[in-house]
């Protein structure tokens, strides 16, 4: 008997089987037209709405034979082993974010609450005004009564809905990244207490690669939505804002040692708002076909790197276009391009709608915004089935299908 | 027999009886990323969705009796009328917008165009793409290859969409109003020329109380989102960064000698974002029912105007709030005020949505966003009949169903 | 007996024979931290040092035998002319920008006051606190305790600095300019009040080639920092943001008819708030040496126009850099290029507090502040003498020798 | 003989007998337009002019009898002691900020440098461009070509010119405050070095009172800006976005703890960017008299802290004005105030330019920018004497000379 593994990522297109989702929820209850800019959403969102959505996305998957984990689930069954709350609380409800005079009556409440709603409240964050009444007054006196709602004992975490900046697979082994914003540094700490308790998750506990939220990163900074394990031995990251050379040769240097890489494709991005990651400008629809935002891909300048003679890593510039080096790193004879569609305007308009930022369930079958209908025709004319989710409300944070899915167990496929 | 008028509002929640909206269309194809701070709007739309939203607007708008008239057809009916043509080429083709250059082979263009397309681009905007092959080369070298496709002929007017801030019917007289931002300047002539030569308008002709695009109107800056005519003689305006007080005290003379008006109150805006038109903020659901967003309608300055002797204005500060002061002028014994509904995250969520932002068909039946749920309940438990417009795209613009609407025929209430 | 001609400038770098400048003051107070994106300016100033560093640069301007006049002289000189007055007022105190209420009090006030003071308001801006205290407290009212002393009857006009912008003189005929922000429109009021009442201007009253403050002009905006008369028959207009090619079009066209120009090279600039006007990134020291910010000036598109047959402009392509263009087109064999000196990080700073925005008084002689010392010294290097401004305030409003000074008068040089 | 202390802050005014200070130099020189808001600055600098006037406030401090660290100086004789360099070093040159394949290259070249130039770097920032050329090439291919020179293996730290925010003597201890911004935090870091391993600063090595800037600090950040010890007991903590409730709570604990206070004032500041740091808004000019600017303090929200029985801290609301409880917390009759200088313009502007910045050297001496006119005219009518600083440069990061002095030893007066 063959033993099936539990988690790994081994191509961006193979069969996926496991894929870790996080529903929107009270994070996005608490984002507002003043807050949004902190917490990195372009718009406010009709909650209740994006939660039918991503629901119907969720059954689309399952339809596909996928199997779905959610995060809210799955952090209330991690809560549900000996240690694990205590693990995460004494790590959130601490004087440096609670505030002295708060740590004991936030940590009293947090105790007594059920799994899921602790659960929730740990994506949800947790605000002053969610304190029991006879604990309130005091810190609101403490905090003065000028400074509105926006003050939180833990933080939301409305990011959380791309999981798939978090943590990634690549091959057989995790990372767990350090993420670019401050106002994101607690989504990685959530899935370490998921990845360290969960028993769903104790085949993966020894694999980490690279990456922990209890330790400080300074510069080195990395968000899953720039890591692309192609397979192939092949791994493309995009470097940008997002993601630095300094995790990135430290992922590299990890992969080379775990036997995970043979050569890393280094994608450095334009400094563009629109160049956010490399998945908002370049996703796999099949084994040979790409769909890419060319005003930005255009302007990306590849390197590679591979395992130097006694560990480490070496560098060798290419000289070729960023498509061109992955189609021969993939040994292949023809790489096919779907542009964004349209004109300059409706490329544009799309792109923004994460019209590049596909998941394939397998090759040649991917899930993409309704919205995005030019690329979505140029996609099907390509032979790819393209399979919709409603993105007027999930798109509003700017990623996509490819955003919001963690693949945990994805097929190889040849190259 | 008596007679009907065709034109006229004599309150803001009086049987609606015709109105002018305009459908979205080539103006949001327009809207980038990167154009879209320069056209006021705070995203981009899926415009085929938002049509489809549009379009069923209209058809509960009808269901309800009230005839409405859509600008594209407006304008393409106006443009067949003879000399109406000329009159609006020869105010748009100018050196002064296309360029000496371009005057030419743009007149030339649009001349040989059917009505109906004429009406489109004029709305819609005319890029440089939009001239004929033989004619673009010669302009783009003179533009310089670097200026992208955000350079046009014409401008898109994709504020169109919001019909209320061009024109304001008060009374049985009508207003062109100079918009604050130059973007939208054009739409205030193109409603000019609608009711200059279209024969369904001409009722209209001689009623303009105040306003005129081929004028320049300085620090005079007028947008019907902050005109409300009250009725019982009272017409409330609210004064901020886009109705002006050089304009307000223009128009209220002009109202108090046409007999439109007996008092103007003038509700003071606080310079904040979230108040940009009073509208936003206030709408009438019913003669004694308002919903109001409290955060900004509790820091607004009243004062009314009153005709002077001999002609002018005459200001009176008011000590109490502004509620307190509609309330008196309507002779109510109580106004009944729904707030933005949900917490403080809620409330401030929802009237970024234009939750304070509806539009009675009548006196307690009123259109607005499906998505503001909460403050639909409270409107629904106070009495009021809600229909629900869908804005997941119509919203993006930051304006509702008032916004959406221009009454030309409102009955008047009793008060 | 050879008669001197008053006006004109056939060079950028010929003998400086009169120069038109404005000293800072009352509209540089009330700049703010609030304000000053509004007004145009990076920082506020300290005006009493800005007086004393101006009055310097203005000493050493005349001790190179260059008439200077002064603007708030030459205003308060004009306002003593008959007629003069009542032409400005009768155009800045209008109902559209004062308000219906306080058209007569400040008309009132301001006829009381003498020409000086009267010069200063108009350049410095009239404030609601301006007014005397009996018509003071209704406008308070009327306008909402809320609004700040921000608030104007006229505006303050703190870039009429740069009085480069707002006319220039081309050969024997001057431009009166459609400057790009509405916040500086009224500065060519100003100047036209100048060239039609004041005595010393008469001999330029009939030489108007273009512009005209009292009509609109849509998209079609110029300013004087873009325009340089090269002399031999060459002008050269930089494109961009404030200076559009529905204004460059029409000059170019007035120019050619008048017989000031045969030659139009347009320096299509890219979208880049340093590169605000071409002077802020290229000026000429001497007949073949140019100081030039290479970060910006190498992404120029330059073209050129030439009188078409049967009048109008003929647009010829170059497929050469720019400074290549202007050196063929002035018949140099060689056209010397001072870069902004330091390394990278030393050439942005120095562009940004105007090295490369000096003025010549004659050729081989420039000012230029003396923060610049890197670029002054490559400039003193090539043999240019560097006279220096101070510009620790002066700057402020990032602009230099070149934008503060409105050449009327400056000699030909041979190309 | 009486031993004198050789640390310690006792008040606001006491006689200042010695202070640290930091230059300007190599980091400002890296300020450009483009980098400038990463780095804090409203504006870039003009170094030598910028170094030329902090020297003549040196002087003049020393001639008023105050011993001047100065950190260049202090940092370079801090590296000649064994352990420093290797301590600073290993804490710096780590993958996480240099990247991997450049760990070694960068140590080996700053191991080479001699301790002035080293100091230079750590405070200026080390570019790219500062690796000697053998080992820079390789770095710029991993880097791509497109991402210009602000790339940097060590950062700069501009703001290290106000050394009062990094570490402050409240009493007889200190602090080394975890700064808010990201771009500060290395600050902290050269400041340990200092008190761990510089001579001079053996005296104070075990008062540290809190902060350590090899900890993580989360919300909980400080800045000496925010923090006054008055004097009798009574601390006055600025609360606003760069010192948190989370930090203060715990500094007033380490204060009670330590017996250096037995008051804490909590002044809580309105969100706006005027109020940076309590001493933008307030400072004392002698034991009686405050310099402010009421239209932020009076917006101040004060609330007291005391010892809690067990340890810990126990919240007191007031409900009286901040002046008023300062006043009567310091047990005096009357507490002066004088008001930044001049009208609501001249008054916003001189805030803006740190009138209320002064830095006492005795009861009623201070030093104050030059440019602040109004505002020390007032202080002189109320008898202080006000010492200059050329403001020009040294202000334009929005500081004056209470942000650029901390003290180091400063005696206590009478309350």
């Amino acid at each position: 008997m063959v033993d099936t593994p539990a988690f790994g990522a081994w191509s961006e297109v193979g069969q996926l089987r496991r894929v870790l989702v996080c529903a929107p929820g009270l994070a996005h209850e608490r984002l507002t037209p003043t807050n949004r800019e902190g917490l990195l959403f372009d718009d406010v969102l009709w909650v209740e709405e994006a939660q039918r959505d991503h629901r119907a996305f969720v059954d689309a998957l399952e339809a596909q034979d996928v199997e779905v984990l959610e995060l809210h689930d799955v952090l209330a069954e991690t809560l549900a082993v000996p240690g694990a709350r205590d693990w995460l609380l004494d790590r959130k409800v601490v004087a440096n974010e609670v505030g002295t005079l708060f740590v004991d009556p936030t940590r009293a409440h947090l105790e007594s609450l059920p799994d899921a709603r602790l659960a929730e409240l740990l994506i949800g964050g947790m605000a002053v005004e969610d304190l029991p009444g006879a604990d309130r007054p005091s810190y609101l006196h403490a905090v003065g009564p000028d400074r509105g709602p926006a003050d939180y004992l833990m933080p939301p975490l409305p990011n959380m809905l791309y999981t798939r900046d978090t943590t990634c697979w690549v091959g057989g082994g995790y990372t767990l990244n350090p993420l670019y914003f401050g106002a994101r540094r607690d989504e990685t700490l959530l899935m370490k207490a998921v990845y360290g308790f969960h028993p769903g998750f104790a085949a993966a506990q020894e694999r980490l690669l690279w990456g922990d939220p209890e330790r400080t990163w300074g510069s080195a900074t990395l968000e899953g939505g720039d890591v692309m394990a192609l397979g192939g031995g092949v791994v493309l990251i995009g470097m940008g804002e997002r993601s630095s050379r300094q995790a990135i040769g430290q992922l590299a240097a990890a992969l080379f040692a775990a036997g995970e890489a043979e050569r890393v494709i280094v994608a450095g991005m334009p400094k563009l708002r629109a160049a956010m990651h490399l998945d908002t400008v370049l996703t796999f629809a099949a084994e040979d076909v790409v769909t890419v935002y060319r005003a930005i891909v255009d302007g990306i300048t590849p390197f590679s790197l591979y395992p130097a003679d006694g560990g480490g890593v070496r560098v060798v510039v290419e000289d070729r276009p960023l498509l061109e080096v992955v189609r021969t790193a993939l040994r292949l004879d023809a790489l096919r391009v779907v542009n964004t569609g349209g004109d300059d305007f409706a490329a544009e308009r799309q792109q923004w709608d994460s019209a590049n930022n596909v998941v394939a369930v397998r090759p040649g079958t991917v899930f993409a915004y309704d919205r995005n209908t030019r690329t979505n025709d140029l996609l099907t004319e390509a032979g790819i089935e393209v399979l919709t989710i409603r993105g007027a409300e999930l798109g509003r944070g700017r990623g996509g299908g490819h955003c919001m899915t963690c693949p945990l167990l994805r097929d190889p496929v040849d190259y």
